[in-house]
């Protein structure tokens, strides 16, 4: 089997790593020898730090896609175009594809299934969601005979890195970000992690796994992880004994699927709690096999190239396909508005601390018929202001918009009322 | 494809379910019927709580084996014979083979998986460790680009359960172990289960697919959990921040590869640690994609039975096979001789507490060679016996066992001294 690399970033680094060190395992695995002969780069000056011979670099695309004996093209330059251009022309030439590229997948998924489909070939993207966990097989095939009833996953390293050092070290947003970029975990520009967008469409291709459910990226209910502060963290951990993670979720609930990217207090009972760092964790119920957690690097050059590099050898054991995948497996028959789901909420709001203000924010959630299990006001000097911290009993998103709606309007009330559902 | 189903108990009955549950995922899955023509049981008559034709059932495994229409036997018998013996007829017959047989597949694998070769069927055995946990296939295929470097198990979960309960609950060994019987977690006779014994087959299976190493039980070091007392965990817990997991390891180092199964102290930051009450936690370090962990529930109708209808629906879409496992991937030269293997040791034994007891020990630890991190003993009269705890640095196994075999033979300490490594 010849495989033409596309994309000669980390990630493709990696994969190139792989194939010099542990070829004696590959082989032995597939019964075959899988051979790197051609890797394209629009750069292929820059030292990548592994060792490959110069004559399979190329700076043309078409030296794999047009190459009759290309069996397999890796796509690693992300994105959608060229990326897309690429992998269709591939499909079309007749070649497997293996992608760790979700927003690629997230929105054109039936296209490029399609064109495999109808072109016999094979696409595998094992490392667009969790990077190395195994979570993607295992959810289309191991947890096959299952009717999925929820997916939670901890899918976005950088987001979950700065909520960990938030909690263990007490630090506020803005520094452990700033902490973050220094040590490469976060971009320059983090907006596409730290808002949940790269979390968003991770769950779009877990949702068309699980549920063969396909939902546009602009229809999905995304929060991001940039309004919560060091005391909203302190007040979860010692009051409610939770621990703050930026949570995908897909379930179930009466047959309606419930979608959502939402930073969640996750109670230190639940195993997800226990997902720190830049680690990665997805919890997958299923009605027979119960709840099964999936752990490991969501990211990075070696983790996922482990993945990628996995998918090239199952094609090659397998080239004649896996178990169908999206909308031609779905089980579901509606998704549910997200402003009719509903949850226990945590909400933290600031405001002046004097006589009637605590009276006029419980009239507020009075009035969209939502129940406080608890308010807790810390002490002040009248006419400070102070942060109030409110758990709800179950209410629907809806009703909790409008009521903070409703009570940032409250002339004692600054800033934006923060909001986090309860796991 | 046609299934024949060989054992109507617990597992099978949930097999059934799922069958009649969701047959709708099942198709839309494969793209094909899976249709359960036949069951065959010793008893058919007792009521298995789920809904059958009677017209399948059969006391004659012939009605299987024999019939040219069955394509893929599924043997839930349990045990080494008649298993086997179905087994290799099911494939000399040409079907396929699923099963959830430990203890076959660790004792015959050899002669099972040449002569599904040679036939050219699948045996498929997803169930056989971690019930519903998609470990096997994970490891085996999704892992396969890495050398693995560990894999730590907490793979039986009556022994998790005890253990679990004896730190939530405080209490001793004897109590839990009835609390777990009466409320079916653990077997009238749970030998096989606490003495290490399942850990033991499921650890050989996991070596098979992880390293291509085929190690005899018999060669195995197992230890089971029954000499762990109350106060054992307790001092673990609030002393050294560690929870008591029985570990099946497998790890490699300096190119030999190390096995065995104990008890072992779990560090609280290890979220293996977090793996409690019946659930299981496979936690695998792969030279690429580091350290990854799959948990859920290792045993149980439904769980195991979700693994082996999978199996089931991967031989239907792939009958030509996955990839290969077993001696043939044999990455590793020699297994290391487990008193040659080496840890930090937590010891506890009881002594008389009088003048010179801690001397006579400690010379014992120093004349193996052996250096001592820290020594507790708690307060009590002249003459009364109490425990003593001992954290060693890291020692060899036969280094310890020789200290304590010398420790032992004091004569003012009393009964076995208990040894638990320290991950």
């Amino acid at each position: 089997m010849n495989i033409g690399l596309i994309g000669f970033g980390t990630i493709g680094a990696g994969v190139v790593e792989i194939f010099n060190t542990n070829p004696d395992i590959i082989m032995k695995k597939t019964g075959m020898e899988l051979r790197l002969r051609r890797v394209v780069d629009l750069d292929i000056e820059t030292d990548r730090g592994v060792e490959i011979d110069p004559g399979i670099l190329s700076t043309d695309a078409d030296d794999i896609l047009e190459d009759p004996e290309i069996d397999i093209v890796i796509e690693l330059i992300g994105g959608y175009e060229p990326a897309r251009s690429f992998i269709l022309k591939a499909i079309e030439n007749g070649k497997h594809v293996v992608t760790a590229n979700k927003a690629l997948l997230a929105r054109h998924w039936d296209e490029i299934m399609d064109a495999a489909r109808e072109h016999g070939v094979r696409v595998a993207f094992e490392a667009s969601v969790g990077g190395g966990i195994p979570v993607l097989r295992a959810l289309n095939e191991s947890l096959a005979a299952n009717r999925i009833e929820s997916i939670y996953g901890i899918i976005n390293g950088t987001a979950n890195y700065i909520l960990t050092r938030m909690a263990s070290e007490g630090m506020e947003f803005d520094d452990v970000l700033r902490e973050a970029q220094r040590l490469g975990y976060a971009e320059r520009d983090p907006t596409f992690d730290i808002e949940g967008h790269d979390t968003a469409q991770k769950l779009i291709i877990l949702t068309l796994l699980g549920f063969g459910v396909h939902v546009p990226e602009d229809e999905l209910h995304v929060e991001g992880i940039s309004s919560i502060r060091r005391d909203d963290i302190e007040y979860a951990t010692a009051e409610l004994g939770c621990s703050v993670k930026l949570l995908a979720t897909a379930r179930l609930n009466d047959g309606e699927l419930e979608l959502g990217v939402t930073p969640t207090l996750v109670p230190h009972h639940h195993l997800l709690s226990s997902v720190n760092g830049v680690f990665n964790g997805i919890y997958i119920t299923g009605d027979f096999t119960g709840p099964v957690m999936f752990y490991g690097k969501g990211a990075g050059r070696r983790a996922t190239a482990s993945a990628v590099v996995a998918d090239c050898m199952d094609i090659a054991v397998n080239p004649e396909g896996s178990m169908p995948t999206g909308p031609g497996i779905r089980v579901v028959e509606s998704v549910r508005d997200f402003s009719r789901t509903s949850s226990r909420y945590y909400i933290r709001l600031d405001a002046v601390d004097r006589a009637g203000v605590l009276h006029e924010i419980a009239g507020a959630f009075s009035r969209h018929g939502i129940s406080i299990e608890s308010v807790t006001q810390k002490g002040a000097h009248e006419g400070e202001t102070v942060p109030i911290y409110i758990v709800t009993h179950e209410a629907s998103e809806g009703a909790i918009q409008g009521a903070l709606s409703e009570i940032s309007e409250i002339r004692w009330v600054r800033g934006e009322p923060l909001r986090l559902r309860i796991l």
